[in-house]
């Protein structure tokens, strides 16, 4: 099957990352197509970012050529998918709901690993709309920005092994969700520090993708049907230098 | 005070009309600039057109220079207004919010008319992120579709009256919340006809703007504040061709 | 306009600092006509108190003659405002309501700062059921007693706002509402302490009321019918001694 | 043990009923003292007559010179419990409480059938501050009012009857409670004709009085502590002239 | 009447302690037969041993041959209730339901003492389902093991009592009830410390139960059919070893 | 991997449906064990039936010699995953779970069709406890008994399917969960006339195990952990009479 991992922001260094992470847990027959915004924030921290990313998410997956089988949108804590999901008739993912139902499988309360302070909001939102907030402990800022990430793994690893334990100790997680999709390479130094389980979206997602795949199940009627009115302007891209 | 009021699809004519209703509701020292996006769809009837519409308003509000005291998103159900208030250090208010508040001030459960059916859901994830499913006794789709409004306004009425009708007595709603911004034309002669009070959002945004407005109350620090990640190709509208 | 302000207690010292707060924010076509129960008691810090109040609230509006066009309960908390709008065809505001309403169009969650822990109580269960529960971060009990707002309100101003900044830090608050009417007078000292907005409920119920009013909204047929039964007794004034 | 039994009507009859009521099941060291307010509406339907009749009950209480163990408020979905508690160290029970969790004893979900719809918002607000909202199947009104129970029995013990099998059938209700305490006299009755165990009220409270007593259990210390503040006026009974 | 209680662990020492306990609230017209399964663990400290403590529940039920007027599922939190319901036809309370419905009669919210730490989610899953939680202000783990409770009951009360003012500091209880079975011998010493009322299960589900039976208050149909399927090798005891 | 598939109930030809439907579903690397309890009801249709069971299905893994990688409890709306998580170091899934799971990536809301109503309550309980109440649109009971299900599948298909389309019709369903393991078989047949996508719970689980599997997931430090009592007489089937 052929699975699109659509990055929520621009930096080329965050998709190849991510599709470094998908690859490693996709089947033998699994191909991800890693794919970058056409424009958009580097980094998504807050909703000003989200909302951006939400519309160049859904220009990015317009400008595709080739068939596929899925779609992952690849950012904690956006709000992208409802508007992905109308536009294309396979399912799309969120790496929030996949996080989420994956630690909903292995404990009674998960808890989340934000970034900054800022990002949490988007996360809570998310989780309520999933009907999800009874299974979530916590929602914790590390205080990370995603450079931090790349630029000094070792201190983020301890940061958020930390930040874990506390949520594990305070809140009663049993379970931590790294809420950050650029968290992804760091999630066997965590979870081999951590005393609970560690789950990563984008993996969780790519394997929930193969599952829908393989078990032959899209979504209903409505999902990949024309849009409904005009769009003047629509699909952006068009009109946009390339970056 | 100067109000933004930023429609969130691009008809001209429904912008005109809001600007128009929501005049004829201001203070004789409010001025209402009514501003219609650069781009995107020409009605908001789901979550695609919704996504395109939350990046557009924000595009839209970049493009303004002249000072001005609150905005005011004028979609219903619409989902643009954290990142448009994270944005700008005015309130920001949605129309949702606006109607649903000021029908919980004058009844117990309010239900909402709204158009087609896809339009539901995005009311009912808004009014679940703003706390107030439980004063919502129903969203009921009336089938209409915003050309529906223009073309033929004494069917519209009938059909939403008798809609109101059915929440009244089958849902327990003893408030109505008119649920597209295009329907505000309409809202005397549902009013006139309805055995209940009939709240119109644009209207009673109005009204909130400016009650904050005199109440000297301001968002908190973060809204306004400058976007944290550098966003390529933002704003948009310097690069496509007006409409 | 003509708004009914009715204070909540028998002071007539607050129900003068009630009418000039309300009178500071109000339009210039606004009358305040504030007034003081015939019974009850002196301060509403619990149900006791609230009962009798409720009941009280609901006389002294009974023995206006003149007109008015909205009623405002001025008490943070109580629980008058069903009853008091069975009783009259205009609406009737709670500045819990009134409150909690505004600080929902500023932040995401409120706290309210409260005098006496036995006070929080009432406000936990209006806000239940006024469905914000899920919009109130906190609420917090500064110790405080009325008398003390007036004596010193310097160290009032303080408390509040060490209190306010908690809310803030530990619970997640980005608007802190006022949740006592005599709090009023001192709205201007702690906002300007403070680091999110602050909401005082009888200003905003002045300006929500104004509102309603310019829309032409009233409540639905059943409020301000008669009665349903004979009620022995009542109202209460007619035998009670003139404070 | 000495139960006080305080009617929340100035009805004498209902109050004999109440009494005749509860002294059947009451066990047999249990006194039942019967009291009537001295001022309030002859009915309560709404929150008009509630406000009213919550005061009436604590000055009736007040008025109280011998000795008790408990209290019990007589009227379902009445709101003068947390009032009445604060007033007295025993404890005090609403007849809702004691209806709805002796049907929570007995099945799943259950439903009050009420008098007039207008009632049905007083018995919905207390099941949820109650915290049994998720408990209650339904609240489905009669129609019937109280004179209708006494005047024309079998008429109102049919209609009750008939309302109890639609909310088994279409609510999923698997108890039902009367809720009035007006409808005690119907009880066995209805019970006989209907397929699930019928609730009510006034019994309930007295044994869960009963067993609270035998149990050692009382309220904690807030309860029955001298009130907070000058209360001029009360109790009001000394003022007004007795029926 | 005759209350059959039955224990959930298979300790014959605490099996008496409960039927002491029980029997010292019970009515002069009540006996307790107190029963203890046939198989099962010794303490009930989880899922693990609450699932086969539930069928050993029901084996043990299973084999009474004198009829009875009411079961007590003798565990706190733990989950037999309903297929002990389903097999009777007389009422099966839990002393779980029985403790927190005392405890809502008595204050506006409790806390739950338990024991070890996974003892608590079966708590918290219970009053879940009991649409209780949000009258539940915190479940505390005491870390005392069920043997600690009889080697040094002086030091398990003094640890109780210390965790429970926790609770009425930090929480916001105003009730407390034992969180399990074993507690019951240590009631009148906790109750003596504590600021607030003490609830305990058993003796609150004696009496409860009694309460039904004066009330003439049985479940309806469903309770007490004949199981439906064929069950292999049911009742278990007949092929167990008699320990 | 090796997956054990423990059907809930002791129908071995529902066992091998189990089995064959899970193999048909399975990677090719996983390898299905299937198996029977050795004692309890040949249908689980309520919580007699539930609670025996999920001693049953422990005590069946319990007799497990071969090592494995995941268990799945193939019963939907049973109970019995914590306990058996509890037992083992590997990861448990329920179908419920997995079924629900899976329908929440689908759509917004789905709809369980269940056998006999009894078997509605148990359903209903697992997904709030799951914390999926506000995704599940409604629960329909077929009627359907599984014999019935494998006498005349046919006419429980059209049975299924009109069932499945009121569930859209009238309760805002996108997806249908078949809400019984016997209804696998069907699966097919069902999607192909339903117009939404139907989801089946033992293929649902069979590759979310194999997901857990390829991401290396395993449940936290308390699964698996020794029994923390003595257990007399388990596990049971070394007593009881092989079927």
């Amino acid at each position: 099957m052929r699975i699109v991992l659509v990055n929520v922001n621009t930096s080329e260094s965050v998709t190849e990352s991510l599709r470094r992470h998908a690859a490693r847990f996709a089947a033998s027959g699994t191909e991800i197509h890693a794919i970058t915004p056409f424009f958009g924030p580097a980094a998504v921290e807050g909703y000003f970012d989200g909302q951006i990313s939400a519309a160049a998410v859904m220009d990015r997956v317009a400008a595709l050529t080739e068939p596929y089988d899925a779609v992952i949108e690849g950012g904690f804590g956006e709000g992208g998918q409802p508007g992905l999901q109308e536009m294309v008739a396979v399912p799309v993912i969120s790496i929030t709901d996949a996080a989420a139902f994956a630690a909903c499988l292995l404990g009674r309360r998960f808890s989340v690993m934000t970034t900054v302070p800022q990002a949490a909001r988007q996360v809570a939102d998310r989780l309520l709309l999933a009907g999800l907030r009874d299974r979530c402990a916590s929602i914790r800022p590390t205080g990370l920005q995603i450079p931090d990430l790349e630029r000094d793994p070792g201190s983020a690893v301890d940061l958020i092994v930390k930040t874990a334990a506390l949520a594990v100790a305070e809140d009663g997680a049993d379970v931590i969700c790294l809420g950050c999709a650029a968290m992804a390479d760091l999630q066997d130094q965590i979870a081999e520090a951590a005393a609970v389980p560690v789950v990563e979206g984008v993996s969780a997602a790519v394997k929930l993708a193969e599952a829908l795949h393989v078990l032959g199940l899209r979504p209903g009627l409505k999902a990949g049907s024309e849009p409904r009115s005009q769009v003047p302007g629509w699909p952006l891209h068009r009109y946009l230098p390339r970056p």
